[in-house]
């Protein structure tokens, strides 16, 4: 099964694209998109919308797994973001990908197996598990390849964490 | 000047369409489009941006007119929004339109040339310019007409509301 990991953002859009076959995972691509706050806001969805799909098309993902987001505070940060969220959920959409959501919390459990593990560990965990070299960064990348890993750990959960 | 107006929201997105000829007003078409709150998110906002296209592949608009949204409290209401205002403004930009955005103080002062006009003053304001039997139902129909409006009267102005 091939999964894309999103970890959502308007400026940094993290992504991570990994194989997941018989309990085994590679790692076919990460990255980020990333979007000049000086850019236009129609312009920055625009780039993220099509950088999204061209990913979608050339490496055919059959799950696209995306991060939630929770915002205590500052509801105008919230909407800026909810905009590049709502464009990735639409790529996904629009190329009839099945999409799955997973908390921060739930990304942690499905990763390292504990929900108050730290961040480095996480980390570190991805760097193992996917066999790489160093931990990707920024942050965002190495969050979407946990968001994608931990969508593979979902097993037979899976419908659990279908975007609703 | 063919001008859409949109409230974007993402249960109700409110739409007008008017044309702006010499100081004269007329209406085209006018509505909302709706989803369910049952429905996944995904397929809500592909509905939303699908529809969105077909209106402005139909009516061919010169201009959209998008209003701000504020929230002062719920971030979590604010992230969905934003989904939706994101799909709106993508949807937009997709097709090579100028967007510009109006807060609603700027919407009141546009339509009835006093930035505290009391909402049903902006909504009787909207039925008489725009010659309509009655006030357009639900309200996000009768904002979107209105921050149609405001963009036209914004006349030499426009450049300073072009969404950045």
């Amino acid at each position: 099964m091939i999964i894309l990991g999103i970890d959502p953002g308007i400026a940094i859009m993290g992504y991570g694209i990994i194989s997941y076959i018989g309990n085994r995972f590679e790692v076919i691509s990460y990255g980020a998109i990333t979007t000049d706050s000086k850019t236009p806001t129609p312009e920055r969805l625009k780039k993220i919308y099509r950088e999204l799909n061209e990913l979608i098309e050339k490496y055919k993902p059959e799950a696209i797994a995306v991060e939630e987001l929770f915002f205590n505070t500052n509801a105008k940060t919230a909407l800026l973001v909810g905009h590049a969220r709502g464009v990735a959920v639409l790529a996904a959409a629009n190329n009839e990908k099945e999409i799955f959501e997973y908390t921060p919390l739930q990304v942690k459990q499905g990763v390292v197996g504990y929900g108050r593990a730290e961040k480095h560990q996480v980390q570190q965990m991805i760097k193992t598990i996917l066999n790489l070299d160093k931990i990707p960064k920024p942050d965002d990348v190495a969050d979407a390849l946990a968001v994608a890993v931990c969508h593979a750990h979902s097993g037979n959960f899976k419908d659990l964490f279908r975007l609703k």
